[in-house]
C-alpha cells in the first residue's frame, strides 16, 4: 500500500532471517524498500557448535557470526543491527525491550517479520517474538517515553521455524520467493559454517513453492521452479479487496 | 490478480449473502467483475417466521423470498441462481453436489465466498459450506464427468455468521467495505420483513470497520465511518508481498 | 428459572443415561421437574456383549435391554421411549430426526442432555447428539412441519464419556449430585449385566465430587462425600448473575 | 449462593472496568453486594492519548484518570483502590502480586472479574490477569504469609475485550445487564475523553443484548432492548441445577 | 508386542499407500510381519489426471492404476485388495462399511494406518479415514454381524497429507525408514505416470529424517542420511516403558 | 533402547513425585535403571496446610517435608535432590536454571518427566515444567558454560495433574504401572499427612488400568487389576516400529 515500505526483521540469532526470512527481504529490496534486521544476539552459545568444538573463544564467535550476519544481509540488501543481548537463553529486560522501542520509532517499519510464539526446541525465538511484539505494541503509545514519532499498526508475520509442525505453525500465507530466491541463496552461502543448511533449505523453498503453486491454482502460470517462502499471520489482513 | 475476476456466493437460503457479504459483492461488482449468487434454498421453513406466522403458503413463501433476493442481488450488481434444494434440514446429495460442480466450472469463479464450517445455531450454514468446498475440489478434476472447463484454485472466504464467535469465526481477513456500503443498504431494504436486521448489520459493519482502522493504522487516513465485513480464509495466501 | 422444567435426555443406547446422567435426572425429578429419556437404539449390538457370548437372540436382547432401562427409568423418576434405530452403527435419517422434533415440540423440554460431540472409541455417541442438536434446532423453526408448539431455546449440555480426555471433553460444569446418589445407585443395579460398571461410576462420581468441593471452595461446608457428575455447556449460559 | 457476596474487579487500567464489566458490577450492588475495584495503573501512558497531545503532565494525567475512575466507581456503586504500578509495560513483580494477595485476604471476594489471558493489541490485559489468578491461588494457601483469613475458592470471568475474536475470547457466559445498563451509562459519561466509546460500548451491551434472547429462547418474554455483557469462565461452574 | 504383526493399510486410492506409508510397510514386511494394503478406489477420477489427458477410458484408467499399485505393494512385500468404491467423490455407504469390517475381522490387523481426519484439498481422504476408523469399531463388537472373529484394539496411526499443516497434522511419531527406504523407492517407481512425486517424497523422508535425528538426540548414533516418516496416532499409545 | 537409562524428574514440590510418577519411577528402577528425583521446592507454603495448621515453624515444615520425600524416594528405589527454590510462588532464576542444567550435564538423563505447562490451580506447576524445559535445551547446547558433557535429546512426559481436563492433559501414553503399584503404594505411605490421597490415587490408578486395558485391547490377556498411569509426550516419538 505504501509506495515505498520498511520492512523490520527482529531475530534471535545472528542467522536466523537469512534461512527463515531471506526470500522476503530480498523480495522487498529488490522493489525498492528498506529492510532493516535487529538481531537480539548473535547466537554465540546456542547456534555456533562448530565453532566451540574448534575451540574459538566467546569473542571471535561473536565477531565471525557478526560478520558473517553483515555480509549475508548486504547479500539481501538490507541493513543489520545487533543488539548483543546474550542467547542461551535470551533474556527480555526492560532495557532490551526500550531498545526495540526506540528502532520502532526510529525505522518506522511498513511490516514486520519475526519468530512465531511458540517452539519446543529453542526459548530464544519465543522469547524474540514477544520482545517484538510487545515492543510494538508500546512504540504505538504517545504517553511511551522513547525518541521518535509514534508508530502505526504494522502487519506482524512469522517466519517459519525448523520443525513447523511443532511449533504450531500453520503457514496462512505462502510467498512466492522465486525470482528473490538467487539473492537468498548467495545469503546463505555466506554462513559456510552451517553449509547442511543451504540444502535443507533450498528443498524447504521447493517443498513451499509447490505449495504456492497448489494454492494459487493452474491458471496462473506460474513457472515449474516456483520457490517459496511460508508466513503466518499475526493480526488480521486489512484489505479492499478479496483475492 | 486477474484482470477482471468472478465471486462465486454460496448461500444456504435466499437472504444470508445479503447481510453477510454485500458489502464485498457491491465492491468486487463496482470494480467491474462479475458476482454469481447460488441460494441452495429459499430458506422457506427456517427463516421465513414472520410469513408463517401471516400464514402464507410454502409456495407463496418461496416466491416471495426468491423475488426479494432477486432485488438485492439486483442491488449488489449481482447475477443470483436458485437450487430450491429445501431448507431445515438443507441435506446434501449427490445431486446438488453435482449441479454445484457444473456451476463451478461454467462460472469459473477466480473467488469463493461462503459459510463458514461450524455453526451450532444452524445446521444449514455447515452443510453448504461443505457442498461449496467439496464442489469447488470435484470441479478442478479432469476426471469428474461434467461439462465446462476445469477449475482453477479460486480462494474461499467465510462470511461472518450471526454469533461469530459460538462459530470459532476468527476473522483473518478484514474488508473495508467503506465505498460499498450504500449498495448493501439498499440490498438489506429489499428484505422488508427483517428490518430488525438493516440496524444490525449495519451497527456491525461499524464495529468491523472500527477494527479496520485498529488494524490498518492510523497513518492510512481512512475516515471516521469506515465500514467493514469480516472474513476468514479457508486456504493460505498466495502472494508475491507481504502487506 | 422456570418453576416446573422438563429435562429431556437423548441417549444413543439403552444404558447410556444411566451411567453418565443418572445424577442429574435423578435431583430433577426430586425437585418435581420431569425427565423424559429417549433411547434412539437399544444398544443391542454394540452395548450388550454379555448377551451375545450367553447365546441370545437379538430380539431377547432387544427385551432385555428395554425391561433394564425401564427400571432405570424408573428408578431415577423418569418416563423413557425407545425410537429402535437400530446400534452399531446408528445411522441418522431423516425419519429418525423427524421423529425427534416430534419428541421436541412435545415434550418441551426445558433442558437437553446428551453425548458429547467427539468419541473415537464409538461412533452413536456423537452421531446420537448431532441428531439431538438437528433436531432441537429444527423444533424452533415454525416452518417446519411438524406437530406441536415451536419449541424456545433450552441449552444442552453434554454428558460424561467413558474417557473423557479421548473425547476433548472439558468439564465446564460440576453437578453437585451428593443427595441424588442413592437413587442413580439403584438405577445403576437395574443394569446387573455390567456390574463393573457400578464401581466404575461410583468412583468417578467421588472423582468428581471431589472438583465440586476443590472448585466451590471450602466455605460452602460441603460433606466429606460430595458426589458430582461433570458435564460441558454446548451453547453459552445465560443468567442474571455470575456466581 | 452467597446471601451478600463481593465481587472483586482486578483492571489493568483506570477505565478497563467501566467499559467491559460495568453492567455486572452495577447489577452486583443493586442486589447490595459489595463491589471493590482494583486498578493496578491508572493507564497513563497506555489509554491517555488525548490528555498526552493536550500536553498534560504524568503526573496530571494520573490524577485525571485516578479522579474519573473514581467518579466511575461511584456511578456503579463501587469502592475502588489504586495500586499505581505503571502501565506500557505493566510489570509484573514479586511486591505487586503480594499486594494483591493481601486485597485478596482483606477484601474476601466471592466472584472475580479480571481480563482475558491473551490479548494481541495490549500486553497489560493479560498480565493483570495473570497477576489476578496468580494471587488468587496464594491467597488460598494458609502457608502465604499475609495478613488476613485465607481465601475460599471464588470464581473467575474474564470480560469482554475490545476485538474478542482475536483474544480467543469465546463468550460462554451471557449476563443480562437490561436493568443495570443506565447505572453503567453514567459510569460511562465519568470518562468524558473517550466519548466515541460511549456509542461503542452501547452498541456492543445491543449486540450482547440480542444473543442473550436468542440464547434464553423466546419463552422468557425477554423485552426488546435486553442488553448484555459477555464473559468468560476460568473455572468450571459448580452447581446443584442444570439450567 | 505380538510376535508376529499384520498391518492394514486403509488407502482412500490406489497410490496414496506408496508415497505415505511406504517406509512403514516394507520395514514391517522386511520384519516378517503380514501387510495388507485396502484401497477403496483405483483413484481413477481424482488422482489420474495425466492418464485423462491422454484420453484414456475411465476402465481403461482403472486397469492401469490396479497394476501400478499391485506391482508396488508387491515391491514393498505387501497384499493389496481394490474394493473399487468409486472416487471424487468417496462415497460413504452401509455396504462399504460392511465390506471393511468383514476385511477387520478376516486380517485380524495388529496395528492400522490411514489418512488423516482432515484435508482441504481432498475429500475422499478424510471419507476414507472415517470408513477406517468406523469399521474397526464396528469390527470389536461381537454383537456385529459379520463373520470372522472379533478384533481387538489395535492402533491406528495417520500417515502424513500432501500439506501437513493444513491438515492440523502434527507428527507425534517419527519412524526410522532408512533401510526401508530402498524397497519404497522401488515402489515409488512403480507409479511412473507421478515422476515428480519420486523427488518430492524423497525430499519429504530426508526432511523427516532430520527431525528423527534431532529428536532422538546425537547419541544414538544415527547415519547421515536417515530417512523418516511421520505419522499421527489416533488413540493414546499402551507400553510398559517410558522412552 | 538404551540398556541402562536414567530418569530424571523434576517436581515442583517435595510431593508431587510419588503421586504422580511414583509408578513409572518404581517401574524403571526394578528394571535397574537410575531415578533422579529433583523437587525445586519442598512444597513448605503451598502444599503443606495440615503443618501450618498445627502451628509448625516453616524451618520444621521443610524438614519434614524433606524427610518424607527421601522415604517415599527410597521407597521407589530413586535418589532425590533438593534445590530449596521456595514455592507459594515458585520464582524462575537465573540461578535456578543454571543449577538445573547442570544436573541434567551430570544426570545425563535418558528420560525426564516433569508437570504439564498448564494448571490454573497451580502456578508452580507450569513454573517447574518451563524450567525443565528450558534446562533440557540449555544442556544440549555445547556453548553453555556449565560442567560435564552435553546433553542428547531425552524425551520428555508430562505427568498427569490432579484435574486433568482443566490443565489440557489430553494422555497419549498409558503406562502399565500394574507390577509398580505396590512400591507405589509403599512410597504414598511415606506421606502420612495426605492419607486421604492414597485412595485417590489408587483409585486414579484403577480408572488409568481400565483404559490401559481398553487401548490395548483384550488379546494381550491383562490382568483385572491392571493399573496405568497417564502421561502425555512433549516432543515427537522416535521408533522403528509403528506399534
Amino acid at each position: 500500500m505504501a509506495t515505498k515500505g520498511t520492512v523490520l526483521i527482529v531475530s534471535a540469532h545472528a542467522g536466523d532471517f537469512v534461512w527463515r526470512a531471506g526470500g522476503a527481504i530480498a523480495a522487498a529490496t529488490a522493489r525498492g524498500e528498506r529492510a532493516v534486521v535487529v538481531c537480539l544476539s548473535y547466537g554465540e552459545r546456542g547456534e555456533s557448535a562448530s565453532q566451540w568444538l574448534a575451540g574459538k573463544s566467546l569473542e571471535d564467535i561473536k565477531a565471525l557470526r557478526r560478520s558473517e550476519a553483515e555480509a549475508a544481509a548486504a547479500a539481501l540488501g538490507a541493513e543489520v543491527e545487533f543488539l548483543d543481548a546474550g542467547d542461551y537463553p535470551l533474556l527480555p529486560s526492560r532495557e532490551l525491550l526500550d531498545q526495540l522501542v526506540t528502532i520502532y520509532r526510529r525505522v518506522q517499519p511498513t511490516v514486520v517479520l519475526t519468530h512465531p510464539l511458540l517452539d519446543p526446541y529453542n526459548g530464544d525465538h519465543p522469547a524474540a517474538a514477544k520482545l517484538a511484539i510487545e515492543a510494538r505494541i508500546l512504540a504505538q503509545a504517545i504517553g511511551y517515553d522513547a525518541p521518535g514519532e509514534v508508530l502505526g499498526a504494522p502487519p506482524v508475520f512469522f517466519f517459519e521455524p525448523h520443525q513447523p509442525e511443532q511449533c504450531d505453525f500453520k503457514p496462512d500465507v505462502l510467498l512466492d520467493i522465486t525470482a528473490a530466491f538467487p539473492a537468498k541463496q548467495k545469503a546463505m552461502e555466506c554462513l559456510p559454517a552451517q553449509q547442511h543448511m543451504w540444502d535443507y533449505y533450498t528443498s524447504l523453498a521447493v517443498r513451499r513453492g509447490v505449495q504456492v503453486k497448489r494454492n494459487a491454482g493452474p491458471n496462473l502460470g506460474l513457472p515449474v521452479d516456483t520457490k517459496g517462502e511460508a508466513y503466518m499471520r499475526f493480526y488480521p489482513q486489512v484489505t479492499e479487496v478479496l483475492e
